[in-house]
């Protein structure tokens, strides 16, 4: 059983990642920490709290990590990561269920480093947005770096960039962090544009899981329409469906044979036009470590339907 | 025995990328079309001539291309390229021969088109500077698009460009006759920077080639050196020897199997601080054709060995 932690910006696409994990027999949801990007840190851990109840899995605990960028003093919500994932982050549709549970006291830089310590390679850790608690922990615990196995999803290395003709969201919120997790030597799997925009859910399928007659069905067919509606108006590369763009960071996490991977030693960059660029580093090309593996391939058959499939099993136990 | 066009801005490497060919058993070099970049059209053809003269080889034809830019009015070699090149391109080495030949009456344009109908699959074409021609010759006779075979010298997918951020030299000489043969769907292997870095000659090895006591392996040597030298003091990313970028797209005209290669549908940016990337096409992610192979790993080891061999035994054949 793979240990997985979360570390979401919640987000549509966090929460479809959160139900496939929790629909998934082969992982164990060990904690959700929460960081900030689509929506503020307590937008998210607020949305996480209230979601772990509508699916039934309030046994799940729910960190708080840092609040904004390593380099800045605050984080507000660009115009474009409200207009996409709504002004709750959930596409503006309501949780069916409240929960009146709090995060833990522990930070999630604290829990990351102790579950690294205890699980070594048994976990892996997803990071969906921005990098700054993942980056924290390896500064205040620098012997996790060699045990660590990352899964994020974020940059584009071989596509443009969605916030930028060369930035991905998630990097450019704090490419500093950014830089220090994919520099540190650390086991990472990048999930960038290069695969996420491969992978789709097309629109008649949140209708399926409306059709489950669950509240959790109807509340991941409502959210996920405002998404595609979203996607249809405003993205030029809508391709039919929307993006699974966290979805995939999880499954990959889950079942590594989803992708294809290239070894480059990758550098984020953090000034200038192009800040948040995910880009080899031509100083390390010939010496490396070449230890971030970036997915170039994927499956998107097999996953999407995958991805499919789990939803529906976990709408519909959830009648 | 496969057949090579070499289509070349003679330039330094261009110069060892011809020199290698001459001493691959595997290849016939049926003609080297000029065009431009490191040099002008000119000085790149004077260059061929010569150097043709000096291997022994004036059965070669060298065929005029096109001499700029097919959305500029006229072509000025950069400082950058004439410091790297030196003034004739040859780092301000004189070819110890001198030929009287002229370059053919037909054009290269015509000579490619007509060499891909009558030699198909045996033929690969290989272009290491501006893809004028090439554009030119798939503008003239659209059906070479589906027999051609391409291995160029150019672009960067996952590392930095050479003459901006995002843009290799080559690809930034005439960013739109780029983009239309690589959005053409033409079959095109691209050696870019992503593995020329990785293909290094170096500075030892130079004087083994100027002791095989051949005025060829001194022009080599000295001409190298030059190269070498300017590496050392200009190129921040100077990796102990100069880089074969040119040498190695022959190569791997010769034996695909030195890279390993990544299939997708890319464009070149044409304008703005863009101009000139060579970057993945979003709208084609999913429907393809996936028609370029961007060579993203090679065999450093084997290849630089059969380079400086291959040299080697050329240079001594020569005395």
């Amino acid at each position: 059983m793979k240990k997985i932690i979360l570390d979401l910006d919640t987000g549509i696409d966090d929460t479809l990642a959160l139900a496939y994990v929790l629909a998934s027999p082969e992982a164990e949801l060990i904690g959700i920490t929460g960081t900030y990007g689509n929506v503020t840190l307590e937008q998210g851990v607020r949305n996480d709290l209230d979601l772990l109840a509508m699916f039934g899995r309030e046994d799940v605990p729910v960190f708080r990590g840092i609040e904004h960028a390593c380099d800045a003093e605050s984080f507000a919500v660009t115009e474009d990561s409200e207009l996409f994932h709504g002004k709750n982050g959930l596409g503006n549709v309501e949780v069916p269920v409240k929960s009146d549970r709090a995060p833990e006291e522990k930070s999630a830089v604290d829990f990351i480093i102790e579950s690294v310590h205890a699980y070594g390679d048994d976990l892996v850790v997803v990071p969906t947005g921005a990098s700054t608690t993942i980056a924290a922990a390896m500064r205040k615990d620098p012997s996790i770096i060699e045990k660590i196995h990352i899964v994020t999803m974020g940059g584009s290395l071989t596509q443009p960039g969605n916030v930028s003709p060369f930035a991905e969201a998630n990097m450019s919120q704090d490419p500093v962090a950014s830089n220090e997790m994919f520099s540190s030597g650390a086991d990472i799997t990048m999930i960038g544009l290069d695969v996420t925009m491969q992978a789709l859910m097309p629109m008649e399928d949140t209708q399926k899981l409306r059709d489950t007659g669950s509240a959790a069905g109807k509340f991941l067919a409502d959210m996920t329409d405002y998404y595609i509606d979203i996607s249809i108006k405003y993205d030029e590369s809508f391709a039919g469906g929307c993006f699974l763009h966290d979805p995939l960071a999880a499954a990959v996490a889950i079942d590594p044979t989803l992708v294809t991977t290239f070894p480059i030693a990758l550098k984020v960059e953090t000034e200038g036009p192009e800040r948040g660029r995910t880009i080899g580093d031509p100083f390390k090309l010939m010496t490396g470590p070449k230890n971030t593996k970036v997915a170039l391939a994927v499956d998107s058959e097999r996953f999407d339907k995958q991805f499919f499939d789990r939803l529906y099993a976990l709408a519909t136990s959830l009648k």
